[in-house]
């Protein structure tokens, strides 16, 4: 299988950035429902008016999940991704409130061989910001690649 | 407010499991609908049957979203926790494919206080296991907790 | 405002029957979501295959939700209800699975005038039928109905 | 196999309360499109502008199905339900409408042997409350248990 | 298998209106996911906030499907329907917003024979119409019904 | 506001073809539930079973909705397109089962300017194919674009 792109088109300190959206109730309570978190601070806005936030937060792991889902959907690695390997210091920065947009910078910090020529590992670091170019979310991405070999 | 639990009620070394959900198609179609993620090797049956795995996988990042639903779901933390801080060393072990059903093993590793002593953090290591015993995915998840100082 | 049916256009005896739907994997899957009811008889094939049941049942209060369902769709009653009152004697009589095909015989059992001439209480009784025409719940449904006056 | 909690664990009189939830306009439209109710005053905001209530009401079914799901979410009777057997005396008390917030409380209201010790039957009432303590729904829950026999 | 309705129950001229929905932001997410269909216009609130139409618009596609919808559960044609042909002539004539709320006008405007005389081929015009009777959207739909024959 | 691509970048006879995706049970069933289309031949298994198709069929417009999505995901056209005007000869070509995966072929078959220089209309055909390669759909989509001027 010939691949759109390969692992050696992208080098440590590339920058891109992806399209934006907008986080909705229907996100929030989608989300719940797919995975089981309805914690009263994401479902209960009367528990969370009395909350230092005030207001109903975004699930976390939905903003993670939706970082994935823009860069996936940008196209950058066409398919020359192989496999998902894991995820390193993912930190919340900021808290994300529901009608939010938030939007994704990548940079490639790291790519290492593997002992098959045809495969290599690269960490993308997604940092995630929000309509007001905050900060919310930052995590380093790793992922299997094809290699030109 | 009063809370149901606190961090204090959980120490280093104690271990907890959760109850196990089978990942069906359907949660494959709405993660992907929910997330903007159709790589091919979860959505497209013909190009999944010619990778190594020979059939659609279920996305890595649902993975870690339903560990943590099923954690929550659990309720051995009552309403003691704050805030999500972030993740660390999430690693996939192992491939997740349509009709495994997983369930969680939680491990108390670490706990610390913080400049204020109503509230501590503490890391809890999460491992993924299917059907068959076999750790499909770790990761360790850091909170936040009410303390009672 | 005038309405396309009244009241008054029902008799107890009545005997309707609506269209069927087959209660997918999906149907489950989403209602748990909705509903937040992840109960491992649902959810979790494992458990379920070590039931007197073998496999996943389907949700009950699913099949009382699809029965109103298929009844308003059905149009029988066209804009004459007002409001859903309740309902009395609900029973799950046999188990439902995942592909199973549901119908429902809809019988007015009851009519009542209430206080203003304009309005009326009526009681239907549905009875859920699968593929097999075994019964599998019932319940009376009872509602307030825009009477001629 | 064990089981967490019995029947024998629950007495005519006990009182559980649930967490709440805000019922949105995004649980309204997916509980629309599962179980087929489009009826106007749910869906349509011009019509449910001209009624008395002014604005859409959310499905009275859902509530009842939400409360199934509170009350299972809370994990009082942990995993000795056998089977759900119906629903008796269930009453609407008051409009719900998108945004409010709903939780039960659950009494145990009665127990009765069945002809085999290790299986027992108990009604639980429950009462679903919304964010200004108005009961918005009734009815009792029939369920059969595991018991301790 | 009788048919509740035939082909020959309609003749050019034929008018029938439906019920109506209101569009919601859970309707243009769900329809997101549904068909992949992310473009900004839809789904980011800054980036629509800056085009000409000041804030997010419903996919066109989703009116065209709430259309057929809104056509199908009035249930003009009951079962006389085998099979949709196609559609011509679809155009959007007005934006439609989040919150709108349509309905649909149709008018029989062809009939033909087939070689079969148990089958006819019938073309109905939808015209979908917002809150202020604005024409929002036209097409052709071209159906295969049963004939008498 | 710069766009990444113009409709200067289309020429008549460009030819793209789209990723593909697998046409789930969970995909009919969100469609109905979205789209209020709950036609027998798509959600009644038992009743499809008598049909000449022998099983469940995907909703047409389902299939047109796939198109358009896989499309815009293919990022062809960037953010080059302004409105869509709508589209003409939809056909069906033959039906879609469950489990069918569907992908794009478009090609671009006429340009027109506008009175504004900044604006053009481009009309592709969109031919929808299975993994057979067999043409299931085709319909002509009709676009406004930002064009260079």
């Amino acid at each position: 299988m010939e691949h759109s792109k390969y692992g050696d088109d992208f080098n440590v300190g590339d920058i891109y950035t992806t399209a934006a959206i907008t986080v909705t109730e229907t996100h929030v309570v989608n989300w719940a429902g797919l995975t089981m978190d309805f914690y009263p601070l994401h479902m209960d806005k009367e528990y969370a008016a009395k909350t230092p936030f005030g207001e109903r937060l975004v699930h976390g792991p939905l903003i993670f999940a939706l970082a994935v889902g823009l860069v996936g959907s940008a196209g950058f690695a066409g398919d020359s991704a192989i496999a998902w390997l894991g995820a390193d210091d993912m930190r919340m920065l900021a808290p994300v409130k529901i009608g939010d947009t938030v939007t994704v910078k990548v940079e490639v910090i790291d790519k290492q061989p593997t002992s098959k020529p045809e495969r290599g590992i690269q960490v993308w670091r997604y940092t995630v910001k929000n309509q007001r170019d905050e900060d919310v979310m930052v995590f380093d991405y790793k992922m299997m690649f094809h290699m030109r070999g």
